[in-house]
């Protein structure tokens, strides 16, 4: 029935102001009511409707991505919304689109790698959407490895233009997110080419590269700041000056601002169809390509380095870090999304699971909620938990950017690095968790979790590839364990900071072990910190010894890559249940509020333990009985969390739109509505489906001999 | 270009013999010709293009698969195929469809529940597809719990004739693939109502029960073979005799076998889209309701129940346990699946880790295969390793089969329970890895993986609900758990059987420990079984203990579900683990065969215990040395699976048809085909997408205010 809410019972067992609770995760009343407002702004508008999408053909489903991309630009235009209210207009409005990449990629990079110069020109334009952006990066053949990309940019003094060439297939770029039908412009990194034109294939350039090389004493390719410059007399005797540089980004236009036509020399289109049904199909990742594509030199990006006129590079004193900044921003923005991600599972499977019973009647009464089931709140509590831990996580992640601005603009870069470790491996941590916790949710909810209108199949094909774009989540880890082993390398003569400075404290934390001796011994902020530092400090002094066992260390950093990854990922782990316990010595007012993110802390903390603790045995911190003594204190800390679940699920303030499930509506009516739905798929358009004639009836009446299949 | 392998250095690497490995992969010479010549049929014949199934609607992919599914058929019965070639030419054809679930659950269900007379009359008319059924058990509200079925079928002694009745909405029939579009007809499961006829709403019916449920002395529903009889005065002055049984199977028919109408008083359709593009959505899932169908007494599946004309119910003496034989039989087929889908992934993404190279390029020459990385390493080769254990683990439980059906027929149930288990924990196991081990390769393929082309995403969707149906994964480990308990609970005088006869060495498992001191002495089977052994009698013995601690073991058992589900999953590693073990004591044909697998043996045992050391530490059975030294050899394994790692994959005999991905082709000619694939895209059928025009020029030309949206 409409207007009764079967969870009302839930929601009375809340020991907890969920009204506060909003507001804790919302990160301030005003975050929460900015975003309340911008959600059902959304919600309420017809033209958001999206529950079709996943039945439309890829046309009509860009297409209707396209109309959405207009409505809401015409709402922020015409309820002159600013930009926070526009960032969390286009969240709701969830369907991922061109705008994203122009306003979170294509117009950060100019912010951060254009001069003031190129700033005034081309900000402007992109804030109205005179022009749309995207960033092309990626390539056929280089995703992780951006320092082999093969596009070229050479500089042609003569004309002062550089001249895009895209002289190998796998030199294609391909994926860029808007690039494939809707921008008009692109962001593009290409290798810089100055001093000479060059036209070889990929044959010639080894060649010439690996000439450099033997004259340069170690590879160009690995090298950023060396300039070198080199003759060849080839077979055509042609001579040829070479500067090898670090890739460049190049604003580049690619459609006529008039018909929307590709210009000449461009070939650009979409790459296809991806994960899912309507997911991120609703975006045109696209395929690039460049005939010598002229551009005026003043299109390159040239905040850190610039070429002038008679074709010079110069690297300019602001340094090249810089650009690492950009990158904590993003990486910090996917943070927080996987907050939002794992939370929306998590909301619709919490719900599902309250409404959902089986077996365990008793006398013929009802049966049991599965919620009730020890095994279903093991797989789910710990994914509600890291929900909020990755929510505050990434919220410290955000102001950690404001601090590491605030040094880069007063020329203090020595957090830079760390900071920068810090953000890859959150990124990696939170994603990956994210996308393996919302298949999880599916699966909690049994059989129909696999129906598209449960919307995780969706949310899944959706999220998915933040493991791999901004980093391939493994490759990100790699990098962190470098950071960790050159921490632990200098410890000697440096002191750690940030996040790694429990190293500080290695001899400490490699001697003491763990001194709990009962269940409630667990509940303790401190004792849990220091296991988790204890156990990351000690995995990452093993990996450490361990290297010192190789010769040449690039080697043994290859061969122990594994359990460096394992290394890092504990340190990670670390960082989150850390910030974690910090936020909870901040105030946070709302009755109950603060005692319920505590027992979702330790369970965060304490599910971690448990799963991962074959470390914490192996390093020798814990023994099997405080181990057995934490799993204890786990089903007890369930026991805490079950009463609060739906609140605690509510407290995230997602509409039903937003949602997008039938199995996690408010109301809690999943039956009537998953039978509702069913009748509105296509196949029921007509009783005999489409096709019996020509081939179901011919077996039946065993006439398929004559039948024209 | 055509015609070149990519991949020819990479096969020349192998150090086995090819086409033993695929003969040893198959299971014999015969299997294997059959395999191959039924796989060639597929792939060479046009009609089972598979490409452009993504792109379709619903409807036309549904009645594209219609057609299939008819020139399948035509094949079948043109070639005169034997079932056992009809079944391998419809797993090649790789697109779910009715024909799987009218082959593979209504007609096998026939078989096993019906008399020999019912078998007369059905199995000729099913078996030339003259009727097409489809296996209804599961309705909206319940699907574990299948003793909770709401559907109703009344037996009318003066009409001798069931009354199939759906009286609540939540007891309409919901997820059977077939039912929704192709079925004449529905092997329905229903409670059984005999001695009146009973017309009450789900409230009236709980009364009922309960008052029964006092009557008897305890619950019903638990209840098999109890047969009540209750005489209630109700309000209308209506006297009902009423016999609560087990639920029973009814053949109903849906639909007309004219012209495919629906049958009065039966509702039928689809229930909607599922994950993914194509994958499961070829099949027909669908919602069945009934409104007092009148079917004749005969359409009882009577084998071990039975009614009689005068309404008398009577079990035979055929026991029901015998129904057990066929869900062994049906699970059976999910884990030689399941090595199937598995491998497919796993031959993907082990060829493109081989094409795909980043990084590394040394004086200008190429980048490293990423194959050669450690970290793909350790996520990939224990994937190939599951690959084959879930192979030969399949095939054991194929002889399992036979087994239990011989002593079925002479009347031995003594090793069903330990069958029925060992069954439904493999299941389990194999479909949880197969389906975490797809969506491993996609990410092990970087952002290509996430192309509908690479295949990967489309599998991992089509896959899936395996965890789901035929008993949820998790439900199913805790039905292992319980098996587990009762045997630890009765060693004082019961001899375990089977799978678990190593518990009758439980005192020597808990007492001795590992005797490894060098990393060589872990390639030593006997050393690795008993690993596995010590681990989980361990863990069952600590379960045991627990348990004891709770007066009500009911109550235990509930609040120590977790660690009980993490005890079964050990004892199913174990099966698995000692099955390899088992396979590599036969003797192996063929150069490096038997080599090649027992080092994949290694890595699948020694990459479970790297991931579990928590539970062998925490056990004691290991120090944190001896799993160090586990870990250190597995580094070397992989180092020795790399060069056959092509090889390995090749063995499946997979054809590129069948795979179905760019990324996974034989040829390794990735990148040219991947360029060409994404032309292909509607959204490339013109220059300026569609929309355009309305919804992005008024953008871009400022004109949104005055623009139609
Ligand atoms: C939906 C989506 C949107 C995207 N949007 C954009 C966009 O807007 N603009 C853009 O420029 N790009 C975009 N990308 C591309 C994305 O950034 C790349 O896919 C990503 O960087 C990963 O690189 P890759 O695909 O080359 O993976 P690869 O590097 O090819 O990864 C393949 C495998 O190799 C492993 N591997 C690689 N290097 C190493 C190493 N050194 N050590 C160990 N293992 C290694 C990886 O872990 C992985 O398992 C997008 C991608 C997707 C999927
Ligand atoms: C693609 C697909 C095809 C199907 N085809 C058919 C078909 O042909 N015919 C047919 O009859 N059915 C079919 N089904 C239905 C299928 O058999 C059921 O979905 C399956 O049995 C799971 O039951 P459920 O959906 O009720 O899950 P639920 O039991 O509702 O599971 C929900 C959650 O509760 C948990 N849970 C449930 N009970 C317990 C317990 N006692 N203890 C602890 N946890 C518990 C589960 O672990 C799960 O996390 C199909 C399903 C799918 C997805
Ligand atoms: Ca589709």
């Amino acid at each position: 029935m409409e207007g009764v809410d079967y969870l009302i019972d839930e929601r009375k067992k809340a020991q907890f102001d969920v009204e506060a609770m909003k507001v804790a995760w919302a990160g301030s009343r005003e975050a929460f009511e900015l975003s309340d407002r911008m959600a059902k702004l959304v919600a309420n508008d017809p033209a958001f409707e999206k529950f079709t999408r996943p039945m439309l053909s890829r046309k009509e489903l860009f297409k209707n991505t396209l109309r959405k991309a207009a409505h809401g630009w015409k709402l922020i235009v015409d309820l002159r919304l600013t930009e926070e209210e526009a960032k969390w207009l286009r969240l709701y409005i969830d369907e991922p689109a061109y705008t994203d990449l122009h306003w979170g990629m294509f117009i950060p990079a100019i912010e951060g790698q254009g001069t003031e110069e190129q700033k005034k020109k081309w900000l402007p334009l992109a804030r109205r959407m005179q022009i749309i952006g995207c960033y092309a990066q990626t390539e056929l053949g280089h995703g992780s490895n951006v320092q082999g990309l093969e596009t070229t940019a050479t500089f042609d003094p003569q004309a002062d233009e550089f001249v895009i060439h895209s002289p190998t297939l796998t030199s294609s770029k391909w994926w860029p997110g808007g690039l494939g039908k809707a921008s008009t412009h692109a962001l593009v990194y290409a290798r810089l080419i100055v001093g000479g034109e060059f036209h070889g294939v990929h044959g010639t350039l080894r060649k010439l590269v690996s000439s450099l090389n033997s004259a340069v004493g170690k590879p160009v390719s690995n090298c950023i700041a060396v300039v070198c410059i080199y003759r060849l007399c080839g077979k055509m005797n042609l001579s040829i000056v070479y500067h090898r540089c670090f890739n460049e980004g190049f604003i580049v236009q690619l459609r006529s601002l008039e018909d929307h036509l590709p210009l000449p020399g461009i070939t650009v289109g979409d790459i296809g169809l991806k994960f899912g049904n309507g997911a991120y199909n609703t975006m045109d990742n696209g395929v690039l390509r460049f005939d010598h594509v002229r551009i005026p030199r003043d299109q390159m990006l040239m905040r850190v380095a610039q070429v002038t006129k008679e074709g010079k590079f110069r690297q300019s004193d602001v340094p090249r870090q810089l650009l690492y900044g950009t990158m904590v921003y993003v990486r910090q923005t996917i943070v927080s999304d996987a907050s939002k991600a794992l939370s929306r599972a998590v909301c619709i499977a919490t719900r599902y699971s309250a409404v959902r019973r089986q077996f365990g009647s008793r006398n013929g009464g009802p049966e049991t909620q599965v919620i009730d089931y020890k095994t279903q709140q093991s797989r789910l509590f710990p994914l509600l938990a890291s929900a909020y831990a990755f929510r505050f996580v990434g919220e410290w992640l955000k102001w950690l950017y404001t601090d590491v601005k605030q040094r880069l603009e007063a020329n203090d870069f020595s957090t830079l690095p760390e900071a920068h470790a810090c953000t890859a491996g959150l990124k990696s941590l939170t994603t990956t968790a994210t996308a393996d916790g919302i298949e999880e949710c599916r699966k909690l909810c049994g059989g129909h979790g696999y129906l598209v209108s449960s919307g995780l199949p969706e949310l899944f094909a959706v999220y998915i590839p933040a493991c791999t774009y901004e980093g391939d989540n493994v490759v990100l880890l790699l990098q962190v364990a470098r950071f960790l082993v050159k921490t632990v390398s200098e410890l000697g003569y440096k002191q750690p900071v940030g996040t790694t400075a429990y190293m500080g404290r290695v001899a400490a934390l490699m001697q003491n072990n763990c001194t709990v001796r009962t269940v409630e011994d667990w509940l303790n902020p401190g004792a849990i910190v220091e296991a988790f530092e204890a156990r990351a400090a000690r995995m990452s002094v093993a990996c450490g010894r361990q290297l010192a066992k190789f010769e040449n260390p690039e080697e043994g950093f290859a061969e122990l890559a594994s359990d460096l990854v394992e290394a890092a990922l504990a340190h990670c782990q670390l960082i989150v249940v850390s910030k974690f316990v910090e936020k909870l010595q901040q105030d946070i007012p709302g009755k109950g509020v603060k005692q319920s993110l505590e027992i979702l802390c330790y369970v965060y903390a304490l599910f971690l333990l448990h799963k991962h603790q074959g470390e914490f045995l192996a390093t020798g911190y814990l023994t099997p009985k405080q181990a057995v003594l934490a799993n204890e204190q786990l089903r007890t800390l369930y026991s805490k969390v079950r009463p609060n679940a739906i609140a605690l699920v509510d407290s995230f303030n997602y509409t039903d739109h937003y949602l997008g499930s039938i199995l996690g509506r408010y109301d809690g009516n999943v039956y009537p509505k998953l039978y509702e739905a069913a009748w509105q798929d296509p196949l029921n358009d007509s009783d005999v489906a489409d096709g019996f004639h020509q081939y179901v009836q011919p077996i039946l009446k065993q006439k398929l001999h004559s039948a024209k299949l």
